[in-house]
């Protein structure tokens, strides 16, 4: 019960921005009393720091706010795309401290040299927190494939070519506990605690959150909570097929999804060469489709127009079966939405009971992430963070603790 | 609290049959003096009886076995099928007590005579079960067709040909608490509880649920729970595209799943004549198509088998997505499973990473239902006898209550 409750006034704490204790203690329901051995040994740890000022910008006595500290722990995420590797690391407060991105050919890649490529970027940017007072209190790996439920094993990454490949030997020198996950659950994860913003309305807790690296994968989110699935397998909606006798699919399938909207699907019908802008960094093939498409292409228009159409009939089938509050486009989609919604939207209007909103009062909303690309890898930063956010006494120990 | 163990002590003695006091205190984690009280309130309110002997067949003294009362509250369960109309009452014992079923042409019908001749039935089973000691505790009302979440309107009911319509109007005349629900979510809640059997496994916690009458509907459930959907409309798999250029289908859509493995649908293409077995009450055509495929009729083992790959290439959809411990098929599809079954998991095998179990062990099987055609009656009555079951004291008290 006092981990738990150490664990809301952090959390409280860290949502609020600065609050006072007696701010802390309305919001989760407990006494002052109550809350003021929470705070001290929160502050003892490190987690949480004192201010001047409370909440509201008025003069208190000093120590009368209480902020979450910016130094001490921090989340750190890393993502390993088809073309590309990054790393971040999240503080208490929520922000982006450190950032690595490279540009990386990991399609059909062994994963040993992958994995040391990002062991380098990992220190890079354990070395810049370190210089700033943040130890790492956990990372997570995000994958595009499927990852064993509670495993660190990505059971299948079609685009990388690896199969039961574990990635804790290969990030063994990694002085933290490592979890390893899809990268549209992580996707999903940042939109549920992120998408909302600071002035926008706050994110739904029903959604289907749909992004694309160089496949398509989704995350299915119910009641606050994402669906992973039976075995963890759950939001392929990449392989779900549009149109059955279609294209055959790298998966054994036909006409999956990932034929016609996946970005190597869309790049090769909007006319974009597989060696344009080479060496010019992660999505800048993306890039250029969006700006030809911008400038009236219509080899690159006619080519998002199809692929979405074939999201909205692959997100019907979505929506029938799920009835979800809104389908979020993430990844490189969002920067792709203008040229890619129309028809999309046309496809759910025809096609489902109740979508979308403008048709049928009510209905399921189509909307682009805030986050675009970055979501997976913020995801993963702020989902290593959790487990301080959680449980604050069990990870407050000065770092560094042996990988679990 | 002693409201929650009251349902627990109720519901341990239903499910085990006969069982002592010892023995549900273990089973529940209460000392036998905890549970002392909470059995003598339930056995003063008729919900529980003395039986002479104790669980295991051996003699104890008088009064040391407990089992659920066969007389009290009972649970109403009535279906508004396109063909037909059923209502049946189950016990505390969860034993069919009372079910009449009548062919009906309700097929674009006004709900008024429909509601009325449904009222009739259900007049004419409360007397058969007055007759045996049984009050109705509540009605669970199954209607194929989209119902918003909580309430007793039926939102769309295409091949009723219903839009808005309230139930509760119609079925005033009944005395007691009124639930209206899709029929496929009914079905899989029948599922969850009866679906494994006594001799048969445990049903899965993690399955989409599939059922025909006219229509094709579906439910998912994870964790042991329904998926209701943000509105209460998720488990629309009839409207699935499955040929996204094919068929136009009632709902405005094309080449939906209804269009090639309804009822319908299927009839149609096996042959059997819109007026082939009338009179000979609910289910006819189907059965009869089944036993024209059982004797070799290659019209209808073709359209049987082509029902099942519209069905595979649906379903892959749907496992892709939410990575489901089985499928089920329920309904009308039960008793067709033998002639659907190979096309629709040729589908499931190539279409997706983790089915099914026989290519990949671990993967997703493919069941059929024990309690096919039934599982949506069975399901209305067991979900209005939980309100009993959920709280004991609160629906003790002799009927008839006025309708809430």
């Amino acid at each position: 019960m006092r981990r738990r409750n150490l664990s809301r006034v952090l959390r409280e704490v860290a949502a609020a921005g600065t609050v006072s204790r007696a701010g802390v203690a309305a919001r989760i329901g407990l006494t002052r009393a109550g809350v003021a051995p929470l705070v001290e040994e929160l502050l003892r740890a490190g987690l949480l720091v004192e201010t001047g000022r409370a909440a509201g910008g008025g003069r208190g006595r000093p120590g009368s706010g209480l902020t979450a500290s910016d130094r001490g722990p921090a989340g750190l995420g890393a993502e390993i795309g088809v073309g590309h590797l990054a790393v971040c690391a999240v503080d208490l407060r929520g922000r982006v401290r450190a950032r690595v991105a490279v540009a990386a050919a990991n399609r059909h890649s062994a994963p040993g040299p992958v994995l040391r490529r990002l062991s380098a970027l990992l220190a890079e940017v354990t070395s810049r927190m370190a210089a700033e007072g943040l130890r790492p209190a956990g990372l997570t790996v995000a994958v595009p494939g499927l990852v064993a439920r509670g495993s660190a094993t990505v059971v299948h990454a079609p685009n990388l070519g690896w199969r039961q490949t574990d990635l804790a030997s290969g990030l063994a020198g990694t002085p933290v506990p490592l979890t390893v996950d899809n990268e549209a659950h992580l996707g999903a994860l940042a939109e549920l605690r992120l998408g909302g913003g600071t002035d926008g309305p706050a994110p739904p807790a029903d959604f289907v959150h749909v992004s694309a690296d160089a496949g398509i994968g989704a995350a299915v989110v119910v009641d606050g909570q994402l669906l992973r699935g039976a075995r963890g397998f759950a939001g392929e909606l990449g392989h779900v097929p549009v149109y059955p006798d279609g294209r055959p699919c790298d998966c054994g399938g036909r006409g999956c999804l990932e034929q016609y909207a996946g970005e190597r699907a869309v790049l090769r019908a909007g006319g974009i060469a597989p060696d344009a802008a080479a060496h010019a960094g992660p999505g800048a093939r993306i890039a250029l489709l969006a700006r030809r498409a911008a400038d009236g292409d219509t080899t690159a228009t006619g080519a998002l127009r199809e692929a979405g159409t074939a999201l909205g009939i692959a997100l019907a089938g979505a929506v029938n079966l799920l009835d979800p509050r809104a389908v979020v486009l993430g990844g490189a989609l969002a920067g792709l939405a203008p040229w890619i919604l129309p028809s999309l939207e046309r496809e759910l209007a025809v096609r489902t009971a109740v979508a979308p909103a403008a048709a049928r009062p009510g209905g399921c909303v189509v909307t682009v992430s805030r986050l675009g690309a970055e979501g997976p890898l913020l995801g993963a930063a702020h989902s290593a963070l959790s487990a301080v956010l959680d449980d604050p006494a069990g990870t407050s120990t000065p770092a560094h603790s042996p990988q679990s």
